[in-house]
């Protein structure tokens, strides 16, 4: 190495910084700053401040850090995409729960003892079993020296093997080839022919992700291009899940809103993709037209009817179709049946069956098997041109591959245990047992919902979530403004502070203007859920006396 | 649903498009398009074409797609960022690999029976065992019914239970929070500071990440900014691995390229950081610098002189500094030692360790566990604004988390067995193995490509790669060119062709103009490996003299 000249550098008899400027205060302090709670800057969550703002930044006013420099990277600095990104599911209510619970391990009283998180769709979270089977597959495929113990059963040890003979070196802990592991793709594609009835699916157009989540944002990721008036447009429906706002903030595409027919069961009305279309037209470039079905956060479940309807509008209008259909496993309304783009384009003939391009998305962390930690998940796309294949391809490449495991749980999630297997029969139970659950707790929230004075729900077909439109006193609105909060977080911030309940306000997906709303998980166990729902309406009915 | 007006839809009797188009001689076309061979059109890797393209224009001049409409996804209207992204690793030779595995299968004759892919740094596809306790901890996680069975070890049970106490519902099937598990950023935390000497690590600054790669990619993201002159510019080292150059591209951010000193095994010469920076800022803001130590594709393990050097050249520039540390425990060469950045900074003093602002990076892929598949990674940052760390977590949670299996494998690599446990003396055995090998593996490949005529290879200090340079004929040259290859491209297609050792082309990482390489990983058991060196040896002077 060459020599460096003359330096400038400081005593290094000095303690370092952090012990120098306050401890734990100073920590404290800098956890509250990172909470989005300073004044005068925004939140990084893009939302209203807590109380304890005026905390940290008292903190901070008396432990200034002098000697520091400024930073390279900071909210001036940063990405402003990276930035403008907003995500309500995991924003600050939730890190408002993480602090009540973390006040009730210290003992502080509360007017609950637990915080219940019904926030996110995180079924095993809230105490869901897994599913048997599953677990038993992985095991032997983390471990693969219990293939020789005799208290597993042998369809599980059959399974565990075909994966296993599938990866580098028979093991987890391989990486796979960027696209996944080649039977699993198989697997998935055997899954969907059988789903649709005999409409054919070729494991060359399945790409094993990390979650629904990676595939959504990798396929937006290739989609999108343009600048000014020719920026891509992405049409997303109004309430929408948070992922898609998101992700086209950070790539600096246009988000086109469609609104859901709230009055109609949240029904998707071809007319008002028109109205979105023809005005994102004066603006921007419209090219993909992204739906949600069964619906998140709205749970109405698409009629073949309409999916027919969408279909021809994207081959009308050519839009690039993405197709999430991760809860196509949850539907509950007697009459509510889930159809899958794919098939419903097939039937639709050649013309759109060769023509529509579609990628569609499935997980392995909704359904019954709930299995949110492995990060499993597969995309189908159809009609996608073969130089773009490639491109995908190369574009997954660079993160090398998605997670082996959470490729495991998604074969098995594609491949479960069927009529004559050993597993066949505690597997078929474990799987109505949660679904039979799923569909009950679905009506119960339904009917309780409506049987509290401004809350009106709609029927939760399928996914599981209740999206219950709130009306507002006039008062509390103007409460909530004088917090510079959503009047919806307020009403959410008020009954996680009263009740322990956690929910996502409706602003964080989207609604009408001057309609409130909250999102709410029907996870916990029924009796569970029977005493949340009453506490809702019990905190509901108090808000309305207080604001009235 | 309201209804549409008249439409112009098709017969439905028809058959789909892919039937009718020429089956499977069309698929096959495509296939060969999808892989970037058709000529005219540069391939998804921006590299060059294979003897496939003419068979694949040919099959697609036969069966024209007349039907078909312009597709809205395609290589002229996709994401031009996505488009520029190279990823050498998994690159032509990669599917050229493929290739020719599929046809040994189908029994087609070769000049070798099996394909070795010493592309990529994959240990346990090279036959490497995974480490037991490791599998044993991850498969009582996975399947807890286990907590009861005698045949596991009970520090394995304990970490087991110390690990699903802090997961939600007690369940690797649960989301985690979006910065990881707590108690295993703690145990990364403690992890770094027994490695560090006592430096302190907080938990708060440590984020689980899908590998490391995820995290290198996140971090870019919301440093890059800024448009024209001002566009974000990051320094890279030259040779590089290459996630560093896609990423780069995808952001649109400025590739600034260092280049590591050859002559002087590979070191990093800070005057030419200087040039570089110099250079750059005429035309970008360079706010970035990437240092990989122990390097990859170069072996080389930095002095402490060295890192004390390039920290105090961030500091002068105000660079943000990225570590990639992901081979801190593969280090071979006697006298070299691996440094962590955050502990020299520490050292430095607090003019440095309170002002640089830095993130390293580490994952559960390389060391001795070689996990490659469950995707497990962590990074620290120090000196983050806090505001930052809550853009961070924001930007993290869109994802919702690391695959939390990943999280638990990378638990282990922190907090593996120590003395007095019942799975010490295994685990100990286990790792001297896998390490003493790569030491002896590393000595080995040094010594035998050196003493090929026209081979060149540093000592590989760390890492897992020989990178060795490769003096070409002009002759050998030319050819590359009539093929439109890179000259190592076209060196390593024939060694893949000849002896179906997969390498990849120094090309791929970068390297001084004229100069050529090509990266092979020493992964191989000893012996295999003493055979590939061989037949790489005969096939170069095979090479040299038919080029000559």
């Amino acid at each position: 190495m060459m020599k460096l000249g003359a330096r400038t550098a400081p005593s290094r008899s000095l303690r370092p910084c952090r012990v120098s400027l306050g401890g734990r205060a100073m920590q404290r302090a800098a956890a509250l700053v990172r909470r989005g709670c300073c004044p005068g800057t925004p939140g990084p969550w893009g939302r209203s401040q807590s109380s304890a703002a005026a905390e940290a930044s008292a903190v901070l006013k008396v432990r200034p850090q002098r000697s520091r420099r400024e930073r390279i990277l900071t909210l001036e600095s940063m990405n402003p995409q990276v930035k403008a990104v907003e995500y309500a599911v995991r924003g600050p209510i939730v890190l408002k729960a993480v602090e009540l619970e973390l006040e009730l391990q210290r003992g502080i009283k509360k007017p609950f003892t637990e915080v219940i998180r019904a926030n996110i769709g995180d079924a095993q979270a809230m105490g869901q079993q897994p599913i048997t089977f599953l677990r038993q597959v992985m095991a032997l495929c983390t471990y693969p020296n219990l293939l020789d113990s005799p208290s597993f059963p042998e369809d599980a040890k059959k399974r565990a093997r075909r994966i296993l003979q599938a990866c580098g070196g028979n093991s987890l802990g391989s990486y796979s080839a960027s696209q996944g592991v080649n039977c699993i793709r198989e697997d998935v594609a055997a899954y969907i022919t059988r789903r649709d009835g005999g409409v054919p699916a070729d494991p060359d157009n399945i790409y094993l992700t990390t979650g629904a989540s990676d595939g959504i944002s990798t396929i937006l990721k290739i989609l999108v291009s343009g600048g000014g008036k020719s920026r891509t447009g992405v049409l997303i429906p109004i309430p929408q899940y948070p992922l898609y706002s998101a992700v086209i903030s950070e790539l600096d595409a246009v988000q086109v809103n469609y609104y859901l027919d709230e009055e109609n069961c949240w029904a998707l009305n071809v007319n008002e993709l028109r109205r979105a279309v023809r005005e994102a037209k004066e603006h921007c470039d419209p090219k993909v037209l992204c739906i949600i079905n069964p619906g998140n956060p709205t749970g109405q479940v698409q009629s073949r009817k309409c999916i027919e309807d969408v279909i021809h509008f994207a081959w009308e209008e050519k839009l690039f179709l993405l197709a999430d259909e991760v809860y196509q496993d949850n539907v509950y309304s007697p009459g509510c049946r889930f159809h899958s783009f794919k098939k419903v384009l097939h039937e639709m003939g050649p013309e759109y069956s060769s023509n529509v391009e579609l990628a569609s998305f499935h997980s392995t962390s909704k359904g019954y098997m709930g299995e949110c930690g492995y990060r499993g998940g597969y995309m189908e796309v159809i009609n996608l041109h073969p130089e773009i294949k490639g491109q995908l391809v190369k574009l997954l490449s660079v993160r090398l591959c998605p997670p082996v495991s959470g490729q495991a749980a998604m074969d098995i999630v594609v491949n479960p245990p069927v009529p004559g297997e050993e597993s066949f029969e505690q597997f078929r139970r474990e799987k109505e047992s949660v679904l039979g659950d799923l569909a009950k707790k679905a009506k119960l929230t339904e009917d309780l919902f409506n049987q509290v004075p401004g809350v009106q729900c709609n029927p939760l077909q399928g996914a599981m979530y209740a999206f219950p439109r709130i009306f507002l006193p006039a008062r509390a609105v103007e409460a909530a403004q004088a917090h510079t909060m959503a009047p919806d977080m307020f009403y959410c911030m008020k009954l996680l502070e009263e009740t322990g309940i956690c929910v996502v306000p409706g602003s964080g997906f989207g609604q009408r203007e001057g309609t409130y709303h909250f999102r709410m998980t029907i996870l916990p166990p029924v009796e569970k859920l029977r005493t949340v729902l009453q506490k809702v309406k019990e905190f509901h009915i108090k808000f309305l006396e207080k604001y009235a």
